[in-house]
């Protein structure tokens, strides 16, 4: 139903999300558009530019009276950056001579594989697109969409579950998810997202220690979808499987590289017997779907150090 | 440029799988279709269906004179079964009496979701397609895909990484997976497609322990592509990065939760410094890309078991 | 929501029509289907094949007890020529000096360009699946989206309005197109399916003429969809436009170089005036589109000598 | 390969035009996008809007130093009017009591069924996107694309054959249509885009006339694709072919409502004798699709007016 696309480069003018097929008639809010932004700029350790950009949505179509009318969203965020990279990055021809090369392709990024499959003496243009700028575009028509969910009483909510060496292993509760984001909520300073204040300061502990050698890290978010209906995607096709389509959205995501629905690493190398949650019905309450006994998790452990994330990312 | 759907239920007449995009005048291998039928049908510990089916890609369209004639190929493969199906699975108006109801819907499958999403009574109807049967058609179409890629030189193996606490953790050149699958060429007893002999043996009891107790096993396999050129897929969409597009055909398959590129898992509790590959490059032979030194491995065994792999299943 | 897409040559073993998205519940009336194919199989002045072919839908997935269970609906139809092509045209390597060549390139066919497209030395292979045989599986998957529709209270008829130079330039009413299609239920003579007598015999008497000169004829026919709501399609991108999508599937059949929405044609001569239908409303009544007044008619009579039509088809 | 998508409404702040496929390296010639942009703002009798736009291209990425990057282009076209507009269309909630209600469905454009399918209470939001203001974000794009089938060889150009009752009948040869557009190149005057002058001003005339008279005149243009090589498209799936996917494309425009290819609306009345080309070939010169001789023409223009077009359009 929903088609989304992005354009834009990281030191273009702007960047362009859009956004078809959004019904007609939901309220959008511009604040929650700019704060989901402002998040995505967030991040312990996170580089100088964060500070330059102060994304906002600029909102060019599709809404009206604060209102969705059906018409395709289109969303420019403004580059601040742009007007230091007009003359080495114009639309028009410039000065060639003003080009910044970019010669030594970065391991870790596209930048080989994208200099060799669009023919670029060097791998500026690939980086100007490749980066993960792009997915402010993503951030702020995924906001769009968790306006739309809260409609039908869906939330979404992530927390980071583990950043190199230090894993908060436990699984948390949605309250608690809930709660983090509560906190967080219109604070301005810059927040590591895990849910245990004592295992974040070891997480920004870690992070502190590795930035002074000049490297970088990875670490594993989870992602929660609250309320969800039973029967999203089917099992008839392969293409329109829930877990497939979730699993390339995420793995879309610029540093992302790999992903697991649920706690499919662990399950991986566990019995089937300690992975499958037994099913109940009763009359009054319905079909229940019970969480697998704390043994599972004693089990698992042993092998793999997490109980469930669903996105690891080296960053 | 391709697009693939399959048809059919676990106990119908047939399934069918169906392909458009091929160009014409490739050549198409029967026997070759034929033994990646029988390799999907293979699997230490497999049920008893395994002998009933023996699968031969019945072609019915897209191919003449063994090659491909660039109209769409569909694939027929009987159900041998489908005879002591009929009464209770007819496709027209037959006797409700001897439906085969599935009351009870299995923890770890569609059972649940699929009766609630299409509104029936029961799982029978979901049972039928939700079943991994279905992934016979996908390997009919994948052994088309890889008489193609042959063509260009490249190949795309796999083999057993771990089956639930039993892993072989080194790294496997292309050369001893390759002659893995030249061992196996041929043979009719089952193997468990580990390349190292020792660990393969372990594997094959772990699962002999865990089928006496009625359970079922968790695993991973690696899939490897050799000689893939740089460039398939691109950065400049999210729904056409090569990741995002081989994480959704890998979790698209029955009972995988789980996918990572390269070392995804283990790589998101590793620094940036052990995780990337070092670009070198001269002029006699252009690019390079380092495999990681030695130390690296190190470090990440001791936070993962495992130093590389692609797909996790939860058999 | 629904994909559908056909396979299978002329003179193969068969041809498969595929559909995925029609929802579970569904009843699928067999004797609808087979009598939707032999329908596309009458035509006055068809040749003999049609005697031979009598299809009949074979549905191997997708339906159980006479209902849809949501998982792809894949029919076959038997191409029951297929035993004297099986030496000519093998699906597996056999005798070359067996092949059929089709040497010249027929005008108003793909074969000229469809050779040139797949490389092939002659256009066997490409007649094979140019033909218009093909059309008989897309007739099996639009007699089940009909049984959709009608539980929805939305039919869909046709009627031929011209034949060469013999033109039944009146409106049809819907009662009238839904009488001829009742008339010619269940008969088994050769049909031309126009909506008044007269004129059909004039049609035929064309027919015969030019038959007899070893040439062809166009023809035009009306397809009418009856309580269709309004809203269906949508203006707000150009892909999803009602009419371009009608416009694409009538032009993909094989010989229509020409399809109009209404009155399209005779509208591009006439002043808007005459091309709008005045839209009323009361508040008992709702929203009313009167049609157009007769003088309209007039004024188009003389530039053009049909007041509407669908589709054009060059036989 | 390419994806193309507009947003934007007709007095919002501006259009988006998007459009992601594009190869890298093709140059982008600005002032032939503007040209483009001018020649959809011409046409004798169009209102006032047109002398307050002036649109151009404001491309925001995928095109750095002229060329294109490989990454999407998007492409803004500023409405001029935006700052008439923005209280009574703002995008955040403004006033309402300055909303500009539309409150009359207009016969012959989305207006009634947009409302009803977007459960708005009046049309302004309908007229908003459904307005042919959105061609202009279709026409940066058709420019782009011109750019490129020009690197192949390929041009794309087109000329009116009739308004209302005037029709030029005549088959125009690729060179008078060339010169046609060689002609207007860089007129500021507004033209009729016929290639023969004196029925250019019969057409002129005619316009006049019913203008006067607050009528609108139905017409018809013909787009013609020079060195077109043999086989794009294929008649290998519906959803392929050539004429399926012209016929989609020039029926998303706003107010066509019929097309053909060549002269399927003759063909339709003529038998095929009169219809297909001869197909020739020689060893020096290979084959060569020979013109229908003029007896041909003779028995079409009895039938009706015109003898070949491409898009009937009601305006």
């Amino acid at each position: 139903m929903l088609r989304y696309f992005t354009a834009g480069e990281s030191h273009g003018e702007a960047l362009v999300a859009f956004l078809s097929g959004m019904p007609a008639g939901l309220k959008i809010d511009q604040a929650f558009l700019d704060r989901e932004l402002w998040r995505r700029q967030q991040g312990y350790g996170r580089g100088g530019r964060m500070k330059i950009e102060r994304d906002s949505a600029h909102i060019l179509s599709g809404v009206r009276q604060g209102m969705t009318i059906g018409s395709p969203i289109s969303i420019q965020l403004e580059n601040r950056d742009w007007k230091n990279w007009q003359e080495s990055l114009p639309v028009g021809e410039g000065d060639p001579a003003k080009h910044k090369r970019v010669a030594s392709p970065r391991p870790g990024h596209a930048d080989l594989a994208g200099a060799l499959k669009y023919n670029f003496p060097e791998a500026r243009y690939v980086l100007e697109r490749a980066s993960a700028r792009e997915s402010a575009a993503r951030v702020a028509l995924g906001a769009i969409a968790k306006l739309f969910l809260r409609e039908l009483g869906i939330e979404v909510l992530s927390h980071v579950v583990a950043t190199g060496n230090v894993t908060f292993a436990g699984q948390v509760p949605w309250e608690e998810i809930r709660a983090l984001h509560d906190r967080q909520y219109g604070r301005e300073d810059v927040l590591l997202n895990c849910a245990d204040p004592e295992a974040e300061q070891h997480m920004k502990d870690e992070v502190d220690k590795v930035l002074k050698t000049g490297d970088s890290l990875g670490g594993v978010f989870e992602v929660v979808a609250h309320q969800v209906p039973p029967g999203l995607g089917t099992y008839v096709q392969w293409d329109e499987r829930l877990d497939a389509l979730l699993a390339a959205a995420v793995m879309s995501l610029q540093a992302v590289k790999a992903v697991e629905i649920g706690a499919g690493v662990t399950a991986a190398f566990a019995p089937g017997s300690a992975v499958h949650d037994e099913i109940g019905y009763a009359a009054t309450s319905g079909f229940t779907a019970f969480s697998a006994p704390a043994t599972m998790l004693e089990v698992l452990k042993a092998a793999y150090p997490m109980d469930r994330k669903s996105a690891c990312a080296a960053i």
